[in-house]
């Protein structure tokens, strides 16, 4: 089968497309042929050499698939030859998604949603699965808070404000002004762009001073930093991304905070939540831009760019889109 | 009536035994004949001025009250003259409890468990309300799970392990080796020698890699920076100390942790879940000294010399316990 492989960390050029031997499902296993992927910021992470200590090279790597189930493993029960499926491959533990097939225990998998495409779906794993653990099982957002999502145009955050809003929060992000509509169309009830507006003094004059009950950060760096200043009493902060530079906590302290920090893991349980939310409407992802399997450097490059005309997510193309999937991202 | 008055920020000697208006209850409030209070790290950090902006001068301070309603305002309804109640004046938000009378909302005040005495009661209110607040509702501890909790033998620390216990869970703690004795029979099933011993060291070995669910820091500065190397994937760290040291999160961030950060708040709801845990008999408060109200400086000076003779709480005598309360404490 094709796969891209990763032979050394570094630039986009690190990756090679080979011919590779087809995987065989052991027990418990089911073989997918992977119809669609999608690039993340922990893909170039992983590529560039981030998290070298657990990526052995020469590595598949990829963090998304949705596929149509090829054949199962002794002792599966859940899945039959045909169905569609979606689901993030295990982290830093075994091949990933950039192939023409994917080997996966049955336990982290799930059905995908039959509204989405695969192109969809495969945009949707990862982040959803982040936005869903970061904003409903660890922040616990409820009905009636309100909600800073820093960066709500990306990958993480475009999904984050569709999750929000179908809890039932009132959203503030920021995006760059040309992102504006796109953000809205999601549901953001308030927009600030960063670039011109400080952020601590709108959420702070758009709440009469409370501040937001809870702060999705995808971004990183000064937003941690100076969250204290924007969060309300016992509000909580989730964070999804490096957080090496060293922190003063005691604005925290004083404000009762909680921080969350989340690095991605997944089960089939959020898969099922997040294809609940798709089935009632209240979720779709965005594709804003797909390439081919070849060309997943190309797609790195430019997610890496942080190309300010892309919405969304970057999806792969494994099986070209005319011939397995009727349906056409909304590019 | 009689009431110390902290005339200037600095040492135990900036406190004056001094006679002031006795107040007179408004409506929704009660005056409270002051039995017994006791004395906290909070008490000399308001003393010493690191609350400076919040604490206007002179002022009456102290945070716990456990006495005998003497007088109630119009509208009150939970009380009635000759109830033993028990609470926290409202942290900067008018007098304290260093004096023979206190006025307070019936909203914040409760009733004080019978099997206490005065002391017993007036050692509890802040710690545990803070060791409650810290593990049950923020930490959200449970039955079963694993607990280390820096400085057991202190004022919250000796009711966290109880509290903890209470809850069902592993107790691990630091404490000197004199004080392993009183931390055992509080129930704590790992006593840290951290003078001699590395605290990390002994719990990996003591979990077998795996780490606690959950760190409860009463001691903060190294322990905060360590906790992430102790700390079990999922693992919650709750502090109520000052952290203005700088922190690299990034190995939180690893273990998918989650910080809270716990400044004191105050409610009935706390005491009275408090209140059933002392009836059950799983929580009883340890008075280690009581000092008089016009010694409260020399009871200040003790606690702040970190004496590793002392254990649990310094409780203050606003009425001699001989004529008020027949128990004695447990020195």
């Amino acid at each position: 089968m094709k796969a891209i492989t990763l032979n050394s960390f570094g630039g986009p050029d690190a990756f090679e497309l080979r011919d590779v031997p087809r995987p065989a499902p052991g027990a418990g296993q089911v073989l997918v042929r992977v119809h669609a992927t999608s690039i993340n910021p922990l893909d170039y992470q992983v590529r560039r050499g981030d998290y070298r200590d657990h990526v052995p090279l020469p590595a598949i790597t990829g963090h998304d698939v949705s596929g149509v189930v090829e054949e199962v493993g002794a002792g599966v029960t859940a899945f039959v030859p045909g169905d569609e499926v979606w689901y993030t491959p295990r982290i830093f533990d075994g091949p990933g998604s950039y192939a023409e097939y994917h080997v996966a225990d049955e336990s982290i998998v799930g059905k995908k949603p039959a509204s989405l495409s695969h192109l969809e779906a495969a945009s949707l794993t990862l982040v959803g699965g982040t936005a869903w653990e970061a904003l409903a099982v660890r922040a616990q957002l409820r009905a009636g808070e309100s909600i800073l999502i820093h960066g709500g145009a990306g990958g993480v955050g475009h999904v984050a404000i569709q999750v929000a809003k179908a809890i039932g929060a009132r959203v503030f992000t920021t995006a760059r002004s040309e992102q504006f509509e796109f953000v809205r169309g999601l549901g953001a009830d308030v927009v600030i762009d960063y670039r011109n507006e400080d952020h601590v003094e709108v959420v702070m004059r758009e709440t009469a001073g409370e501040g937001v009950d809870v702060i999705f950060d995808t971004i990183g760096g000064d937003t941690l930093s100076r969250a204290p200043d924007v969060l309300a009493q016992l509000g909580r902060v989730v964070t999804i991304v490096d957080t090496a530079q060293p922190q003063n906590l005691v604005q925290a302290w004083g404000k009762n905070a909680s921080y969350h920090f989340v690095f991605t893991r997944q089960n089939r349980g959020k898969l099922d939540e997040l294809g609940a939310l798709v089935e009632r409407g209240q979720l779709r992802p965005h594709v804003g831009a797909t390439y081919s399997l070849a060309d997943i450097p190309l797609a790195h490059a430019r997610l890496e760019s942080r190309d300010s005309g892309l919405r969304g997510k970057i999806a792969i193309a494994v099986v070209p889109p005319a011939h397995a999937d009727a349906r056409q991202p909304r590019a």
